[in-house]
């Protein structure tokens, strides 16, 4: 079988060379761009086991926020196609319509409707579209430039975990990092803010894990990286929560992640930023430098290669 | 189990009054309105068995545009959400990916890019974008206004039902609305133009069956309708299949419809509609007149109430 990567690529074949499988897509309108982004999110794969219905609509949304996010536009609406199967109760139908309301509203935004059709399982297809006047790519980082990331993570990974282990008991650090993955919030404001002073170089949402991103923003831009472990900014009590559970941190980072974006800086810029960003009530984390080329991590004075190990469908 | 309508106003409540779930949405853009809309298909209900690879992937970006022409709107992109199951060769990917681009070619358009998803059959959810300085709504018919469709019926339902007998000997009138109902084409370019010249008062894409269609656009319009049965535009053939198949035209129509737009016009106004739709090489016929209320059918003389029998998931 053919990897997620692989399939996409042989349809962008099909499609054109300038079609896109990542983050969002652009289309000039009125002088300015109109950005767009679609994601399939299913049960199992995307809604684990237990996962409270309103959590399950505000994932949809939020996911599909986070590419315009990365994009650094300012969101203009959601579509919602829904497959929803017979045996699922009117009542969860409502829940998760309430959730991604409550979702677009904590995001300044609308769900301006939708599809409803039937399914054996639950599936949810969001498009999100914004607007800006120059998106934000991958390819823009350049060797010196910084590398940060708006938040901490490791809620995602963690709590996604924490619902396949189907333990009834959780702790209160648990449930702390549940309440984290089951109601996210996408960087829409503060990189909407960011972007249209010209700060961000290139950016990309980190949903599918930290190294997948660093190594997809550096194969864009023809660069490398070092990440600095040290830099990296964990959610609180996740590392206390993965050596209770023996797994490495970084290995469950790329499992599924958070719905914070990974961006480059010019040197000079990066302070103005941050300001930035604390102003908005926001957070930038600097996790390393732009290299010419190789994608290195460095951990406690060694340096060796970060793996590319995400999460891609098909594997 | 609700009915998918019933879900739908379930779901609106929630996300509020003004949410749709009808052909597309509208946000105002740079003094213009965009126009979007998303459908998911798949396997079974959108896709019978047999159906081919290309003509999935045409369909799938078909529906979409559909409702682009139903808003009188220029279509500016389609982004394409895909779950793909692990049994689908790459053969199948990629010819669902080259019909997918065809389809978007013959209406000046392209799909943008997408998502790509493991899931247990296929499942396609596009979204469309158009512009449109005023999109066309359900909402503007009034009594007296001329009813049109734009273009010969039936070969959708037909092609559908000759998929599911899954008779492997198939008549050349069979052949030719199957190849129809594979690689429908919507009328956005003729109603992007008549909306463009103010001709149209309101309209609604068919798909969901022709007297669905007529019933959703009176109730949105608060009007009636009278539907002459002879002014139906049927596809050649289509009638002499339904008396082989011992079945009634109208039911068919009702089942899977076509992927064309039904449109209310001032009288005054529809001739030079018709005139453009000729220039284009496209068609209007009028198949009846809005009225205060009730929404009837006059089939040999007769009048009797036209029954809402569409398609709907759920039922």
């Amino acid at each position: 079988m053919p990897t997620e990567e692989e399939l996409t690529r042989l349809v962008k074949r099909e499609l054109g060379a300038d079609s896109g499988f990542e983050d969002a897509e652009t289309v000039p309108f009125s002088g300015k761009q109109l950005v767009a982004s679609t994601d399939m999110l299913s049960e199992g794969d995307d809604f684990p086991p237990g996962m409270p219905y309103d959590a399950i609509g505000w994932n949809a949304v939020a996911a599909n926020l986070s590419d315009i996010a990365a994009a650094g536009a300012k969101p203009l609406g959601v579509l919602m196609a829904w497959g929803v199967p017979r045996v699922l109760p009117e009542s969860g139908v409502q829940k998760i319509a309430k959730g991604m309301a409550a979702c677009a509203r904590a995001h300044h935004t609308r769900v301006l409707g939708g599809d409803m059709n039937e399914s054996e399982s639950i599936v949810l297809t969001g498009t999100a579209f914004g607007i800006a006047r120059y998106p934000l790519r991958r390819t823009g980082a350049r060797p010196g430039d910084l590398l940060a990331v708006t938040g901490r993570l490791g809620a995602s990974a963690a709590g996604y975990l924490i619902y396949w282990s189907k333990r009834e008991k959780k702790t209160q650090l648990e449930q702390k990092m549940l309440h984290r993955f089951n109601f996210p919030l996408a960087r829409t404001k503060l990189m909407a803010e960011l972007n249209s002073r010209g700060l961000v170089r290139a950016a990309t949402d980190i949903s599918d894990g930290l190294s997948t991103s660093v190594h997809n923003l550096c194969r864009e831009s023809g660069t490398g990286a070092l990440v600095e472990y040290v830099g990296i900014p964990m959610f609180e009590g996740f590392e206390e929560y993965c050596r209770k559970e023996n797994r490495m941190p970084l290995e469950l980072l790329n499992l599924s992640a958070d719905y914070e974006i990974l961006a480059a800086f010019q040197q000079e810029s990066f302070l103005a930023a941050r300001n930035i960003a604390r102003r908005l009530g926001g957070e930038l984390h600097e996790i390393g430098t732009v290299l010419k080329k190789d994608v290195l991590l460095e951990k406690e004075g060694r340096i060796a290669p970060l793996p590319r190990k995400g999460f891609a469908h098909f594997e």
